[in-house]
Parts: structure tokens; sequence; C-alpha cells
């Protein structure tokens, strides 16, 4: 099977399955530690570089972005919408959230990234992003720092300063960054009163009409990476399943091709990386193009477009209300000091 | 008196006087804490609420700024030459460390702003900085999110999310913002040892030939506020003190006329806050207009244009060694969570 029968095989097969009883067996609190690739272990130091790296904006080509421009880590490690007009670019997607990514497959709307290191180097070159154009570009930056070179050194050993460590840093500190123990989590794991009775009705919902189908495993997001994943091109879904509704034009949901765009595939028209819905109460706003703007509309869009459910407005509030039962525990983050080189800019 | 004379009585007041031995006397350390307005005393709460505003990108109109996007403080409270191109617009003055701005007696470039607060509104509703508008469109956007509404009653009683309110919290907050202990405060504090004898003959010479007429002073930028402070408009000297040379359209030092463009008075041309020099070697690129990268460069110029002084190299290294025993101690900073409405953002 490919990937797409394998998504399409699953769907049927939650479908028929879904009940509550079944999803206690399939849902998952976040585990302790995320998989990690056997060549980036995560250590302390690693994923302090990796912080100084997040926080830098000298990785991007005009010195005004850094990673945390659009993936705030004082907020829901999103861009609230506004990565659309960062730098004065018009992005078209969204930036989703990099808290718990670690738990993710394959990463990227359009999944084109099988890794967070991959996924680092890609967002650098992007011209839609950092820009940096060339790898050499982005590790001659970094190699001109003195305080980069020397934590690079202590970290790689010899290797030093090269384009693979530089995504391995800043992907260690990204498998630092997840939110453990939300309501949900104490909720499946025995604790019966951490969630309310609307939530709990609502994630019997969510379960009873279908969105476990494609938002199940760790993150709600498919399956997570580990040794048994072997995914292929990754997991992703249709979306809207069903067009024509109203939505298609009043969200502009149909003009971007999603996968499509990458491949040329016409077997990939319309498929996007299923994205999670940790902390999806922080992420607004909400679908590739970030046009919907509240998570009420959001689910009853979902309803619609995915599952023809017209869902009422209190089944739609209890959804959110488990929705928000998805809100972590975010990490204590200290703000790294930068190394500087004394006297001059990297910048002009 | 007017400012100008003062300014200018004090300049030769200085170079009259200006020995080492001198110079010990007027030299100071950091002091333990900044002059506080007697409305707006430094608490934690309030700190911690506003150093949330000071994070939160949601303070400029198109919520892709925050304070930090501009004055970093991963960095050395600057903006590293970036500002310029922050968010597509092209700003033509560069952005002052925010560190240590608690000991300045008025700020902006053209002195315009009387205290952080004034500072704080000014920013928010200048169409080159967040572009909010008018204070009642920031107030409403700040009020508008449950989690600063209940910390504004918390902080300041029934009065709540304010003009004032939110530029007494984000002060309160860049009050805190000061790094102590640099070797040079340790050297005149006693600690003979502290600064290396490159940087001892360069503090000497500094003070030889006449650069402390307008860099003396706490943050070596004329007199900090406090209650003997009476500077009317603010404390401004010449720059350049001598046009003519090379470097007027090198670096175009002349383009911009400074407090004259602000008030339009003949007597304002080319007169400009006196920048303060601590942590200077953290906040490259140099000059109002942020066109000269380098330090070295930097008091070569200002020998040239300043004092007619051609220093040579041995007496620029010097001086820019006494110039990097100003880098002080920085504060631990802890992330702040921004407060969000759940299930929606305000971008859009």
């Amino acid at each position: 099977m490919n990937t797409r029968q394998v998504s399409a095989a699953l769907t049927l097969f939650c479908l028929l399955l879904a009940t509550p009883a079944w999803a206690f067996d399939i849902l998952q609190a976040l585990p302790k530690e995320p998989i990690t690739p056997a060549d980036n272990p995560v250590t302390s130091e690693k994923a302090e570089l990796g912080k100084q790296l997040f926080f830098d904006p000298r990785l991007s080509a005009d010195n005004t972005l850094s990673c945390n421009s659009c993936h705030n880590l004082a907020a829901g490690g999103d861009d609230d919408g506004a990565a659309t007009r960062l730098s004065g670019k018009k992005l078209h997607r969204s930036a989703p959230t990099v808290f718990n990514a670690a738990y993710m497959s394959r990463l990227n709307w359009d999944t084109r990234a099988a890794s967070l290191e991959e996924q680092v180097k890609d967002h650098l070159l992007d011209p839609q992003v950092m820009a940096m154009g060339v790898a050499e570009n982005v590790v001659q930056k970094i190699a001109s720092v003195p305080g980069y070179r020397q934590q690079f050194k202590k970290v790689f050993g010899e290797s030093a300063v090269n384009w693979d460590n530089i995504s391995k840093a800043i992907a260690t500190f990204e498998r630092t960054l997840t939110t453990p123990n939300s309501p949900f989590d104490q909720f499946i794991q025995g604790k019966d009163n951490a969630i309310s009775a609307a939530a709990k009705r609502g994630l019997n919902l969510f379960t009873e009409i279908g969105c476990l189908s494609c938002h199940f495993g760790v993150n709600f997001a498919g399956p997570a990476p580990g040794p048994a994943l072997n995914m292929g091109d990754g997991f992703y879904e249709l979306f809207p399943n069903f067009v024509g509704t109203r939505y298609d034009e009043k969200y502009d949901l149909i003009a971007d091709l999603g996968r499509y765009a990458l491949t040329l595939d016409n077997g990939h028209k319309r498929m996007w990386r299923v994205p999670q819905l940790r902390n999806i109460a922080l992420t607004a706003p909400y679908f590739h193009n970030g046009s919907v703007n509240s998570l009420v509309e959001a689910v009853k869009i979902m309803g619609i477009t995915q599952l023809k459910a017209d869902l009422s407005d209190q089944e739609i509030a209890e959804i959110v209300a488990f929705l928000e039962s998805l809100t972590g525990q975010f990490p204590t983050i200290t703000l790294p000091r930068l190394p500087e080189t004394l006297g001059v800019t990297l910048v002009k």
C-alpha cells in the first residue's frame, strides 16, 4: 500500500471502531522523552547551544528573524497569525507550533521534512523564511562568532561548526520543548476530575464522529516517530475532504493545493500534514493559511468539511472544552545570552 | 543659561580639568538601583507584567514586533543594526540599548522623551516603530486579553489597564535591566587587576583627550536622572563637532540633523543625545544611523570629528580595551509566558 492507501485504510478502520472504550486504548499521554535519532543524542550543552541559535536573528538573511520570531516560545510556540507579515514578507502558510514538534513524524504542512534536523535546514534556506541562500552562508556566519566556534567544538568535537551540526543543535533544543501533564494527560492517566464533564463529553464526541481517524496518536496528529514507523512520505490527509462547502471560498481553503505544490503528483492535491492538537487553544489562527481565527469556527468547519457532521453549538462547545484540556505545562525557559563578536556586528 | 550653554560650559570645564586624578573623582560605578519616579515604584509583580508586555508582539500594529525585537535582551539590548529593516520598514536611526537606560536622563537620539515612561508611549505610537496609531488602540488591545486585565488590576488596583499604567509596567521592567559589576566598575571600586594595563592606559587617554567632556556620568552619557537634575531639554551635544572631515560623506553623518528635525530650532542642528558607553562592545553598529560597524573605526572617527585628535592605532586599541571593560554582568531573564485568549488570536 502507498501512504495514501495506508491513510485511507486507517480512516476506515478508525471510523468503524470509534467508540469511547476503544478510544481509551489508543489515547496516549505525552511520553517522558521524544524518540531521538541515534546520531543526535540530547545533551544539556547541545540543547543550550541550540537555544542560542533558536533565539539568534543572525540566522536570517536580513538579521531580523530568529526561529523564535515565528515560533514564539513565550506564547504557543507559533506566530499568532503574524508570520504572513513578518519582515515585510507575505507567507502563504501559517507557522505551526514548535512545542511537541519532537513527537511529529514528518514536518511542514506538506510533510517535506522527515525530521527536526531536516526541517531546520529547510527553513534556514527557504527564501520565504530565513532566506540564507546556501548552507555555506549559514556555516560561515555562525563560524565567524568566536563564542559559537568554542561551543560547537566543545559539543561536537573537531567537526565543529558545520551544516549538520547546526541543525542537530537546534533540533536538540526543540526536543526539550515539550508540554507534558495537560489536564487531558492527567485524565487518561486516571485522575478523573482533571477535566470537566463538558470536556469528557467532547472527548467522546470527538471519538464518535471520527475526528480520531486522523487526529490520533501522541499529538493527535497521526503516528509519532519511532522505531516501528515506516510511513514513507509521511502522514497526511485530505483537507477539505468534501469540497464545495461555503467555507471553500469564505476562508480560501482550496487555492493552496498542499503537498501537490511540492510533488506535482495529482494524488497529492489538497493533501496536508495533519496538524497536532496539543495546545491548540493557544495557537489560533487555524488551518494551513491561518484564515480562521476562532477555535469554535474551526471545529464547526472540520465537522462539515471532513465528516459531513453539522455539529450543534453545544457539541462544538464540548469538543472545544476537550481541546482546551490539551494545553500542557510549558517549560521554564531562561533567555540565552547570544555570543557576540566584540566591537563589530555581523549584520552590516 | 540654556541647555546648550550648560553643555558648552561643561565641555570647557571638563577639558580644562581632564586629568586621570580628576577623572577618578567623577567616574562612577553603576549604582545599585536607578532613581525611580515617585508615582511608579518598582514591585516584582509590576516588573513581571512589564516583562510580558516587553516580549509581546501584539503591542505592534501588525503584531510582528515586540520591544525585544529591536532591544534584544539575549544580546546587547539593541538591534545589532537590523532595525533599519525590521518588519520591512526602513528606520533611519539605530536602536540604542535598553540595558541601563534607567540611568539616562532623557531618551531617544533627539532627547524627546523625559523618562522611560514617556519613551514607551512614544515608541508605541511612532509610525516607524510600533505604529499603534492612538493610545486607545493599545489600551483596548491589552484590555481584551483576560490575563492582562487580571494582572493590571492586581498591580494597579481599580484603574487597571490604561495608557499610563501600560507605560509604567514596561518602564518598571526596564529599570530591572541593569548590568552592574563590569571590570571597569570593579576597578574604580578598588580591584586594581580587574582591567588590563592597556585598558588603564585607554582610560587615561579617554580622560586626557577630552572624551569625558561629554561621556561622563554613570553611563558615560552625561548626567543621570536624579533629584538634582534639571536639564530642561536634556543633555545633548554636537556630532560631528567638526564638519568637513572625510567621514561626513563616507558614513553619511550629516544628512540627519538630529534634534533639529524635531524642533526646527537652528541651534539644534546636528545635536544628539550623548549615547551611553556601557556594553558598547556589544552594541555595534555605531552612531545615530548605525553606519559604522567597528568600534575601532568609531573611536577613530570620534577622535577626529569631536576633538581634532588623530589617534594612533595603538591609542585606539587602548581606548577600545577600556571600552570593553564597560561590559557588565547581564541579568538572568526567564522568558515570560504571554497571557492569551483561548481559541482566538488578536492578530486577525
